[in-house]
């Protein structure tokens, strides 16, 4: 299926604090056509450098707290889950979210990887949750639905995330990193997946892109950093409401391409405070995600996302103190997310039918 | 993860008749440590030549018969659904089966893959079918479990099936074929997974590798061919099978590597003649599989099986009378299986606890 990168006008590219002057150097070809929003994740008064030539708008915390006043106590303070903010002042139809350690990969045959063109792809594809292809994305050139596929599961689902991949570092926990210092992702896994309807996944925000019309208000990074008893948990929260939200919904999730490369793995002594209270209560989350029922009436992602912060009050409220400020926080990112981005007309009506 | 490839003890392959002489020659290398076995599908007075130098068995129609006396019915006739009577005539812990028109293929570097090989590394390695690894198959070298991966699910489930893929002429059906006589698969995708839990694939048998003691009773190929009303859903059936009673027993299914060289396409015309029923049939198979709860007393292959034949019997018995007949046939397998398979103290003991 042919499908080209959307104009300008369809994409935004949110990035939180770039520390890395090469960064956006490097991803120049690919990324200046587009608007990019820089959420500062820390010090307000530091001043982040942006090279010539680049559209952007770039906002620190005072700036947050400007345009949220009380609600922007939803916006995590002095960690990249600041960057969810972007999402939610985007205009556009897409978001691709990158880190500032990321850079342009390449493929096996040496050429330049241009992600963003294939998260595109990606997004502009159906999604197929309800029934596995053994030959992976159905849709890509040279692939098709191969035998025993019901006709009807066919035609697919619109797709609301795209969840690419890192070489070099791979994206582990501050155990494994710990016990598994020297390795690297060299495997370049030429595929495209949808995963499937009821199969939860760890969603890496480290080189994702969505469709915000779609399932933006649930893509909210929660609360991290500065404060809190919790880090590296902002993209994992994220994707497992997402995907439980695009499940009831009938949207579709892919992983797999493109690739970008991961430069340098962060500090696994550091990541280790972030990350503890976070695998004890990964053992609760998952069993309790994995068991979630949305009800009929939750036809849009906002009531879904609202339905679900009452229940992780009511349930995992009683792991952690913690998860009764989140789900407070829940609603307070809807709120601001339908102040900012107050439903039109043809939006108030459900994109999909409900749960099947 | 180290594995080795199995003793000649551990592992029989399952043959079709082998219609094509050069198959056996160019699989030498690789097959003739182990024992065959070739399951006739045809005229019982026509001999198929063995080259020298294999250790095989070879059943035809008549053995068949003789063996199993009134319960040959179970088994299909002019089709090579027949290959299953093999899987029960065989004593070995491993079974590879592939079909006589699937060639040694080549990775990317130019060698030659040893499918066998790989297949045994699938299922040597614990599957993973509860929460999705986005790095895919976390126990491959330079591979592991990435970040937000519950630490209480990375021991894994005991692998029951390797299902893998073909390079060249791919697993279409007539339908597709017929749309495009032309397409070749062409992309070597480097890559093992577990299919989730809960989710159900086309299972091929071309290339198909399983743990017959963990999963063989449920491995029919049911009635296909000479009288009845469908052709090239044996392996489609087996499949749907085995996934629901592998996700009741909290066993794996992998499919990805290992590919072989898929060297010529069937005849569509004729591949729709067999299929027809099979493909309107198949809106209502599936559903019946997604929908199928097993009881909390099938602890066993047979014990499910034989539940899941009264279902079919119940619910797929509306959509067709073959149902029916193919219910009887599951039952009369298992009993078959019981009486060449005597179940021993040991193999009594479900091997994992019942559904999760």
């Amino acid at each position: 299926m042919a499908t080209t990168v959307p104009l300008k006008d369809e994409l935004d590219i949110v990035i939180p604090t770039i520390r890395n002057l090469d960064f956006l150097e490097m991803w120049r070809p690919f990324f200046q056509p587009y608007h990019l929003i820089i959420v500062q994740d820390g010090d307000p008064s530091k001043t982040i450098k942006v090279p010539d030539g680049f559209d952007y708008e770039l906002y620190n915390r005072n700036d947050i707290n400007k345009i949220l006043g009380p609600r922007a106590s939803c916006i995590s303070f002095k960690d990249s889950a600041c960057r969810c903010f972007g999402y939610m002042v985007s205009k556009k139809k897409y978001i691709y979210t990158i880190d500032d350690d990321c850079f342009v990969a390449k493929d096996p045959s040496g050429q330049d990887i241009n992600a963003l063109e294939q998260h595109i792809k990606n997004l502009l594809c159906p999604s197929t949750p309800y029934f596995f292809n053994t030959l992976y994305d159905p849709f890509r050139d040279g692939a098709d639905f191969v035998r025993g596929y019901p006709f009807s599961l066919r035609e697919g689902v619109s797709t609301a995330v795209s969840h690419g991949l890192w070489l070099n570092i791979p994206d582990y926990d501050a155990p494994t990193q710990l016990v598994k210092p020297l390795e690297r992702n060299t495997r370049y896994v030429d595929m495209v997946l949808t995963i499937p309807k009821g199969t939860l996944f760890p969603m890496c925000g480290m080189n994702l892109a969505f469709d915000r019309e779609l399932i933006g208000p649930a893509m909210y990074f929660g609360l991290m950093g500065d404060g809190q008893p919790i880090g590296r948990y902002d993209d994992m929260w994220a994707g497992w409401c997402c995907k439980v939200i695009c499940d009831h919904l009938g949207l579709g999730i892919k992983t797999g391409l493109p690739y970008i490369y991961h430069s340098k793995a962060s500090n696994p002594f550091v990541n280790l405070k972030k990350e503890y209270n976070g695998i004890f209560w990964q053992e609760e989350i998952i069993p309790f995600f994995q068991q979630l029922n949305l009800s009929k009436e939750s036809t849009t992602v906002q009531k879904c996302y609202v339905e679900m912060a009452k229940q992780v009050n009511e349930k995992l409220g009683k792991v952690d103190p913690y998860f009764v400020k989140l789900a407070d926080a829940m609603v307070t990112w809807i709120e601001a997310w339908d102040e900012l981005n107050p439903p039109t007309k043809e939006a108030a009506k459900a994109p999909n039918a409900a749960s099947k």
